[in-house]
This record gives C-alpha cells, structure tokens and sequence, in this order.
C-alpha cells in the first residue's frame, strides 16, 4: 500500500504544478485568452481535477497572483540584512528585486500587468503588495534619513512620495529589462540605484536640487 | 436661419461634451460598470445621439483615451521650452505634467488605470502616450549628457534604463498624489525633482554610486 500510495502524488504537489502552468499560461497569453484546457495539458492533468482542485478560472488566477505576490516578497525580504547601512540593504534588496523578476517573468507579468488589467478582485490582490514593497522602502529611506540625523528635515510627506517613486521606477524598470534582450537583473538595480542612491544621497546631506529663482519657478 | 442655427451646437461641441462626461464617468466608475445611459445624462443629451456621434462604448472608451492623452502630452510639451539647460526643461516638464494630472485626475485615472484594466485595444492606445513620454525623457538624459560633456561614458542602454525608471516613477507619483490630500502639484513635482536630477546631476558627473566591493557586491 505504501508503494501505492508513493505513486499518487499528494495533493500540494499537484497543486503547485497546476499553478506553475496557471501562471505560464496566464503571464504569456492573458487571463482572457487563456484555457483551462491549456493550464490541464501543460500540468498534464484533467481539466475537472483543475476544477476540483482550484475551483475556478478565477480562482486559479487569485492563486496565481498570491502565489506569486508572496515568493517576490520572500525573495526580496530574505535578501535584505536589517543591521547594513541603507545604501547596501536597499542594493541587496533591489538585485533580489530584479534577479527574481527576471527568473519569473510569467509571475511579474501576472503581477505587474495581467492582474491590473481584468478588473477589481485581482486589482485589490496586487495593491496589498505593492503597499508592502512601499512599506519596506519608506522603511529604508528613514532608516537613510537616521544614518544622515536629518529626521526632521524630512517631512513624513517628503519620504511617502520619494518611496512611491521608488518603486513606480522599480516597477517600470523591471517590465523593460524582461522586454529588452541583453540587460541583466545586475544592470537594472545598478541604474535604479544610481537614479535613486545617488539623489537620495544628495537630499540626505542636505543638498537638494534647488528651482530657479525667476519666474517661472 | 441663422438665428436658429446658433440655438443648434456644431456637432464638435456636442461631441466635446460627451467626451467630457464619458471621460467624469469612465475615471470614476471605471470602464465595465460606467453606463452609456449615465454619460448621456451627464452630457445632457439622448443615449441614440451618443451612439450616432461615438458608436459603441469601446469607440467612445477610446476616444476618451486619446483625447486624454493628447492634452496631457500638449500640456508637457507646451511647458518645456528646448532651448533652457536639461535640468531647467525637466523640471518645467514635471511641473507641466503633476500640475495636468491633478486638474484631470478622472483623464489620468483612464490613462494609467482604466485603459490598463480593460485589455487589448485600450492598452494599446496607452503604450503609444507613453513611448512618447519616455522619448522625451530620454532626449532630455542625452541633452543632460551633452551638456555634462559625457556622452562617451554613457551607454544607451543606461540612458534608456533611466529614463523608463523617471516614467515609472511619475506615473506612480501621480496616483499617489493624486490620491494623497494636501500633495500640490508643485511638491509632487519637487519630489521628484529632487529624487532624479540630484541622482542623474551626480551620474552626470562622473559621481556614480558604488556597489561595495565584497562577496555580496
């Protein structure tokens, strides 16, 4: 019975290749476009033990942006060591960033723009983690503000906007590495971290970039 | 006769009305529950006379699109006078651009949420807003390069990576501002400002930031 039973697989296992077909079929194709005759032949199972399993289309994607969502965010976590300086965590965190984006691209497509493009359920399942990735750089930044004892110099504002657009680059910046042949994850994080350190820096040490003093200012 | 014409409107103001409401209504309901019964309340017209003018939803949708995208493009363009040196055109150009998308915040929800939402032929007519938004920024970077005297030094490939994280970042600006009480164009814009010309100023310079130069490097 025992060797029987080695034969079956056990249900998570299943489970998981379903999803990893899920998310290939639905980060190449679309959610609209996609088959869950497709997802059952590529995880080369029936299509009602798909159903038995996960329920629905919808649900199946649900799952596939959770799925997804948490291994990005295990991903960077894991990379980030809270004792370094700003500057190295935020560079440990953007490589992991971009290593797994580019390692998934059919995930960070289910992430970045399938899931935003069909709708409420699956739009409100990617906000809470991108409220996280904003959550942990808006960390980072007062944790660069401390280093430089600029807290109050900082209003709480100033440090929102600067990680919003921090990770609207990261973002913009991994769907363009996974769309141009020949940049690697190193390269994205080393232009994000030049674009952002090097102006976070300045604005640290109390040199911001100053507007003209004429009229149009 | 033409007494009774005046009384009539040309069917180009007509048409501007309805792009106006459908545009209110789309930005706030979002495309799917957005009714065409609603938008031609709002415009105060009859539903037949909206169909007779823009189709079908999708048509109407898309005009709302590139009307949208056309005023938020003139506005920047408008804004940005080429002769001024690169940091003085981007920042005439950010101002341009936070200042339209907060007085069009319902043009800027269709722009980079609703049209993102709803699939192909809608996201299509958004891509091409924003290659434009990325050429112009990346013919600022090189002006900047130029002016800096450090053309040799920085690939086209950096330059390019700089500039969709610049868009990345604006874009992700804009909602937040927009969705933030109290944020004025003017700080979004500063912000951002600060975030990028002090990072690109310093890359200009020959002032990159540097990875550390241990096993986690």
């Amino acid at each position: 019975m025992g060797a029987v039973k080695a034969k079956r697989m056990p249900r998570a296992v299943r489970e998981q290749q379903m999803l990893d077909a899920a998310v290939r079929t639905f980060g190449r194709r679309g959610y609209m476009a996609a088959s869950m005759d497709e997802i059952a032949e590529l995880a080369g199972v029936s299509k009602p033990l798909v159903y038995l399993y996960l329920n629905s289309k919808e649900d199946l994607f649900t799952a596939c942006i959770r799925r997804e969502a948490r291994a990005l965010t295990d991903a960077v976590r894991a990379a980030v060591l809270p004792g370094l300086p700003a500057d190295r965590q935020l560079w440990a965190g953007l490589r992991a960033f971009f290593t797994h984006t580019a390692q998934n691209p059919d995930g960070w497509a289910i992430l970045h723009l399938q899931a935003r493009t069909h709708g409420e359920p699956f739009a409100a399942e990617v906000a809470a983690l991108r409220e996280e990735m904003v959550a942990f750089v808006t960390r980072l930044i007062a944790d660069a503000a401390r280093e430089a004892h600029r807290d109050p110099d900082l209003p709480e504002a100033e440090v929102a906007g600067l990680a919003e657009a921090l990770v609207g680059a990261a973002e913009s910046l991994a769907d363009w590495a996974n769309a141009t042949p020949g940049v690697t994850a190193r390269q994205a994080a080393a232009t994000l971290m030049n674009f952002a350190w090097a102006g976070l820096g300045d604005l640290m040490e109390g040199r911001p970039w100053t507007p003209p003093a004429d009229a149009e200012g």
